[in-house]
């Protein structure tokens, strides 16, 4: 619900809210008055700066907005850690020695203890001072968090403007690193609610792909358009041809069962037999191929994707980098630089170190 | 310590011991003729008949025996089982509801509660009646047991006759299946100590397999006169071509040395980066393949094996069913049949099932 322009190459948003007492909001963007007000009231011209220099420090290593895409640092948490912290060097300073979850005291505190409570599972804690009710922190990561960390700790250590630079990306080499893509169309959505559906479906197909015995180093989504990449890095893109399976201890009463159905089974490749106080068997895997079994199993409905993505996905393209996902995407700017930016696997704000030298 | 020779083409051994009371034992066979004044003392014709059923039925199904190449039912203790349940039926009937750890109540009771503190992780018990402070059935392995469980339910199912016949050797197809052997000659040594040593290698081969990312679905052991084969199952021969490496949590003192080695390493293919709250980074693995890796940790003295096939080891031949295995045994019919029934897996009392058909 807002509009947006643009006035001499900058882009303008205009957010309508109502004018409401603290306590008593109707709309989510009510609290950006008194969030302005609290803000300004306490600035100085030195936190002035040393709000510039944080957002920067921020973008530099890609934490910077609270969207579900990000999930990293919005512009209000940015402003209050610095006033919180009375300055930039004395907020890294203090972000290098944090150990999650953090609890930062700003005003009205309301005590570790009672937030850790109040805010359960939240690995960064700051209570609105407009609305304590409310974490301003909510939407950071914990991986998120943890780079804020470690960009603390390595800028501390050897301070340098590169940090300040966004991340360049990194062509990295293809080699025969085992990558299985999933592309699909996405329709015109508010990003927040598409990127919680594409993150929610990113990590359904991970789990699936663990569940049935794949091992999936890395996970990640990119957007461009109104296409969506779900990239995954693998051990392997294929599964063993023969899987163990395990079945009841034989004092069970269904161990007869198993050993019948068992050895009745065409995919039984040997067994069954007995080891410690279990049967066991092998059976014979008739698809071993992460793409066709990824696909088998979404038109199965056995891939917990968000509802609203389920068609889109069923009309997935699948590839791997065995089979043409290269290819696929050399023409693609947005999906080439995130594959490259996998594949070179570097955090951003470890990236700065190379950078330096 | 005895004499072994053959009269009429039996083989008879002649075992000295010392004429001791009971529970002043000098050697550990001066026990046998307490032993078997006991089972005399209590046999009657029915019993010896079941007696010779029993120990058929555990030949059938590759049960009887306590060596520790076995870790089966010994004479003695089937000669007590039969006595103690009255008759191979209602033994049988027993067994078929056992579950372990079992205690067996003989005659001068311990009760159930005592004998498991005085007899831990034994999966069944059995107080000598000679000794009670001595378990009869300290040489049977879990798997034993469940194995002989399964058969007396097998059995009363559906008797036959087949179930006193020993396992034949079924010719298994060689098919696709990965397979680690290692061949290493031993010198003459008695059984018990010999095979001690040997499952005590081959556990630590398969341990050290499953700690560097190999599945080993199942492990063996053969021996062919002065020819010991270890034979491993894999889900397969190689590792993924890239390991994952996990660092330390950011907030660590350490996180630092590890990026810094982590990006200095040759190996290095992708990252240090940041998920959760953890530092990751992926390797680029040399070797990949089984067999080189193990010959590798064995070289290094990175496998547990026992101290007396140290040197053996060292010298072994190792061939994986991509590199010649089936070829190298091909001639030796020990090794053939236990590679055969490896591969066709079906444990011996489950085999008579097909049989009876």
């Amino acid at each position: 619900p807002y509009i947006e322009g643009e006035v001499e190459a900058v882009r303008v948003n205009i957010v309508g809210c109502f004018e409401t007492g603290p306590g008593h909001w109707i709309s989510a963007v009510d609290r950006t008055p008194y969030h302005t007000e609290f803000v300004r009231s306490r600035l100085t011209p030195e936190l002035r700066r040393d709000i510039r220099l944080l957002k920067g420090f921020l973008i530099g290593s890609g934490l910077y907005g609270a969207e579900i895409r990000v999930e990293g640092i919005s512009g209000y948490l940015s402003e209050l850690l610095v006033i919180g912290h009375a300055g930039f060097t004395k907020l890294l300073r203090s972000v290098a020695g944090w150990r999650p979850p953090v609890y930062i005291e700003l005003n009205g505190s309301i005590g570790r203890a009672e937030a850790l409570k109040q805010f359960p599972n939240a690995p960064l804690i700051l209570p609105d001072p407009v609305d304590p009710a409310r974490n301003v922190a909510a939407a950071v990561s914990t991986t998120k968090l943890a780079e804020f960390i470690l960009a603390s700790k390595l800028f501390i250590r050897s301070p340098s403007v590169s940090f300040f630079k966004p991340p360049e990306v990194v062509m990295a080499e293809e080699g025969d690193r085992e990558l299985l893509g999933v592309f699909f169309k996405v329709a015109e959505l508010p990003p927040d609610i598409l990127w919680g559906e594409i993150k929610h479906t990113m990590r359904g197909v991970a789990r699936r792909l663990e569940k049935e015995g794949f091992q999936v180093y890395r996970a990640g989504a990119a957007q461009s358009g109104n296409e969506v990449l779900l990239l995954y890095e693998l051990a392997g893109l294929t599964l063993p041809r023969y899987e163990l399976r395990m079945g009841p201890p034989v004092w069970m009463e269904n161990a007869l069962d198993f050993i019948e159905k068992t050895l009745s089974r065409g995919e039984r490749a040997a067994g069954p037999w007995v080891e410690g106080e279990r049967l066991y068997a092998l059976l014979r895997r008739e698809d071993t191929e992460a793409d066709r079994l990824l696909r088998r199993w979404i038109e199965a409905g056995q891939v917990a994707v968000s509802h609203g993505l389920k068609e889109e996905l069923r009309r997935a393209e699948i590839l791997t980098s065995r089979s043409g996902l290269f290819e696929r995407i050399k023409e693609n700017k947005d999906f080439r630089e995130f594959l490259y930016s996998l594949l070179d696997g570097v955090s951003p704000p470890i990236r700065h170190l190379g950078r330096r030298s």
